[in-house]
């Protein structure tokens, strides 16, 4: 490992060749040592022991405004406060929350979501006031952007949703205070996220939080008596509730119908990924599979569930964030179960919340790595995007190739532990090639990353000779990845112009062990 | 607080004026301090972090057989091995671990069940031979007796269900090794009860286990491909799963049906209890009881179900263990929900595999006296039995009035924070009167038992002036304690004989909140 020294950052580079800071927001960081190449130690994180005798008898936890409840916990300067994104750009609540700490006059929290939005962007202005000090967790558009303009007084941590549960459980985030908007409530605690007018369908990232944290308030606008079921979060983890008229935006919480692509190109793409998924034999009865909610991936769901039925091909489970395209296909009895960790469409929600078969996960079932295994390296095939692959197979998902960090990094490192992983992606998006000869940031390492389908051709990666073997005699456009980015660039006029970054990192993502992956870089 | 000494053990005057030892196998004891005496400090135990890395990537973690997994654990000499009885009399999976463990040949270890049952006698071949040191758990039968005669070289700790759980949960018991008996699991770990030849209902008391334990083992005699529906049992706690033929006899894992009583004096008690519940005006819309699976307390609710109908009034939800007659409450919408810990009957089993508004509990949702509040608090009345009680409304259920330890405490100590506590005792068995100037242990503190009914009339508990008030003009044969007991004792000629007891403590019962409430000693 060779220590280098930027200005006041000393840094490291790691297994990959990425250079990383050693310390971030005051800790101690390991730098990635290749999959599998860390071992942790010690013990998990371990929340005070309460007592039932310093909680309502009668159950009834709820005050009358989440400043009270704030105020209840202790809330005090430097704390860390949490918050969920399953009411996804909808969200109210944790702006509620960060504006009645700013009322009560602490300065400097850690604000800790699961992702933010764009429509929380009004955080900036609590940043530059100094109410909150910096952000980690995932950064979607203007707050990602505030971060890589370096305006954020500490460094912007990324991490997975598994590595969220990782850093939460291993104690390397201890969350104060947990905020947790809850489409159901009942006044115990118990909250329920499949039902009331504010549905979002699963409450699984905020499980850790409820169990971790040292203090935990539900908020809701779905005051039901007790008891309130399912509980997805167990009232036995909450110290207070706080009924609010409005925990989010239902349109913007979910979409009505998600939207399968138009485009030509890409559903080219997602045919390309359906034939490749049934040709190579990945389609087969019992089988299981994963796609996002994004428009060619929704369009591979379509495709291949045509193909399982001309074949009577059945899956036994598919793990969503679900839509409607994997509801179709439970009710269609083409698999036993959907296994959901987001729930994207109003078919989705309608779904998880009255269907047995159609089950809540968590990342921790789902996706810590530090358990003892978790879901992701069970799944046959995932199929997922990117915003930039490389001739390595390394790809990025949360900068664009100016630099900019616009997304978070969501569930998809925790996927590339799938038996194929494939990468479904234009091959230029704005005349910009997507296949480069490095990743801007290297989100997922090269080696877990199996196909690059895009609509010019499919790159197996060489260490799949299995999958190079499968495909034989499909008829598909297998093709080198080389030949693909030769072929892109002479569309394009050329590789992407290189980001003008600069030498101070801003923020850094983290692998699913919790080391150091790569920085992201101020841009001049 | 006296101290005083006995031989080589030291005890202590708790608050309840009973000795209790100032030391339990080699642990500093808290003696019970009051109701709400007593605060914990501390952070919950932490098990260690684990990664995925060292777990088949595949999610197939069967080994061939117990001593395999037993040895995989790595057990040594003195480990603490758990196991739960949700398979009760017809478990096989507790001596089978235990037997391979002899095989293997270790020694003094601390067995720690949720409960032991008369089937398991066997254990004594292994604490007189020294694999087992002592059992630490609920001992009905033929153990217990062996407790009571002083045999067993370890004390004997008498938990709750909701005590078991904050034990473990407070770090006071390190299970190094739980073995779980799994009716359903996949080969993740996943595990189910409600499935399966040998189908339990709720896994809730392996629960903590499973999440607390350094190494857990899943055993199941139905395998189901991944994933297994519901997960009661989460896979991710998991590190090898055994196959075997059977974990248990069906016939006595379940009773085919539970049977009310047909001895009159009881049918009596049960019908002064629902009459005392209805015209009080417990029973009222959205109420809620618990009531136990004997022979009194299931007429009871049969009783109650006809008021309820008559009256027109629906419970908000029952808590099981349930059987055919909460069941029915549930299908003709008499309740809402029925919460269910465990599962007496083929009615219950069948109604929790397959009806969403028959929910499994865990004694973390409702005991845990070490959580955020639990669900026992907000019950309204619960109607349980009790081996003895005393003028003072104290109550005993762990040994009878020789001295002899026959029973577990269940979550009878943890249903008495509930609103109405209500003990239904016939006033004597075999001639011996159930009242008593003085239980022979203390297991309930009689402040929290707010009423005992017999079949010759009904005690209020005079800190109760509520419901004295609220049974007025009831027409029920309400009386003072003394007058039933000066009767009975009448019939059945004086006062209980005193039993012998000996001055050497070997057993005590936990208070819920880990203290230590009475001894119970060794019979001469």
């Amino acid at each position: 490992m060779t220590i280098t020294e930027t200005g006041k950052l000393e840094l490291a580079q790691n297994a990959a060749g990425r250079r990383v800071p050693t310390i971030v927001n005051g800790r101690a960081q390991t730098p990635y040592a290749g999959i599998g190449g860390h071992s942790p130690t010690g013990c998990k994180a371990a929340p005070p022991v309460r007592s039932s005798k310093d909680y309502p008898e009668n159950g009834d936890k709820r005050v009358p405004d989440l400043e009270t409840a704030l105020r209840q916990c202790g809330l005090r300067d430097g704390m860390v406060i949490s918050s969920h994104h399953h009411l996804r750009d909808g969200d109210k609540v944790a702006l509620l929350a960060l504006d009645a700490a700013a009322r009560i006059g602490v300065r400097d929290l850690m604000w800790f979501p699961s992702a933010s939005f764009p429509s929380q962007k009004s955080a900036i202005d609590l940043m530059d006031s100094g109410v909150v000090h910096h952000i980690e967790g995932s950064m979607n558009g203007p707050l990602g952007d505030y971060c890589t303009q370096g305006k954020m007084r500490g460094m912007g941590v990324l991490r997975s949703h598994g590595g969220r549960w990782q850093a939460i459980q291993d104690g390397e985030v201890h969350i104060d205070i947990a905020v947790i908007a809850a489409p159901t409530a009942d006044f115990f605690g118990n909250a329920d996220g499949s039902h009331g007018k504010s549905a979002c369908g699963s409450l699984g990232f905020a499980l850790a939080d409820s169990i971790y944290a040292d203090r935990v308030i539900v908020v809701t606008d779905n005051l039901v008596p007790f008891p309130c079921i399912p509980w997805q979060i167990q009232g036995n983890n909450v110290d207070y509730v706080v009924e609010v008229p409005s925990i989010g935006d239902p349109a913007k919480i979910v979409s009505g119908t998600t939207q399968i692509t138009r485009s030509p190109d890409r559903l080219l793409i997602a045919d390309y990924v359906a034939r490749f998924v049934r040709d190579t034999g990945i389609m087969r009865d019992g089988f299981s599979f994963q796609a996002g909610a994004g428009g060619i991936t929704l369009a591979f769901v379509d495709y291949l569930r045509r193909m399982m039925k001309d074949a009577g091909v059945k899956a036994r489970f598919v793990r969503g964030g679900s839509t409607k395209y994997l509801v179709e296909l439970l009710q269609e009895g083409l698999t036993d179960y959907i296994l959901d960790g987001q729930t994207f469409d109003l078919d989705g929600v309608k779904s998880i919340a009255s269907d047995p078969r159609h089950v809540a996960t968590s990342p921790f079932t789902s996706y810590n790595y530090h358990g003892k295994g978790n879901f992701a390296s069970l799944i046959d095939v995932v199929v997922l995007g990117a915003t930039e692959v490389d001739v390595n197979f390394n790809a990025n998902v949360v900068t664009h190739s100016d630099g900019r960090l616009l997304h978070g990094i969501g569930g998809w490192q925790n996927c590339l532990f799938a038996g194929c992983t494939i990468l479904a992606v234009p091959s230029f998006r704005d005349r910009i090639p997507v296949i480069v000869d490095e990743v801007t940031t290297l989100t997922g390492p090269g080696e877990l990353i199996d196909v690059i389908a895009t609509e010019r051709g499919i790159a197996i990666n060489p260490r799949r000779q299995d999958l190079m073997d499968a495909a034989r005699g499909s008829g598909l456009p297998i093709r080198p990845i080389q030949d693909i980015k030769a072929e892109v660039e002479k569309i394009c006029g050329g590789k992407p112009a290189r980001p003008k970054l600069g030498d101070r990192a801003v923020a850094v993502v983290k692998w699913v062990d919790g080391t150091l992956l790569d920085s992201v870089w101020q841009v001049d």
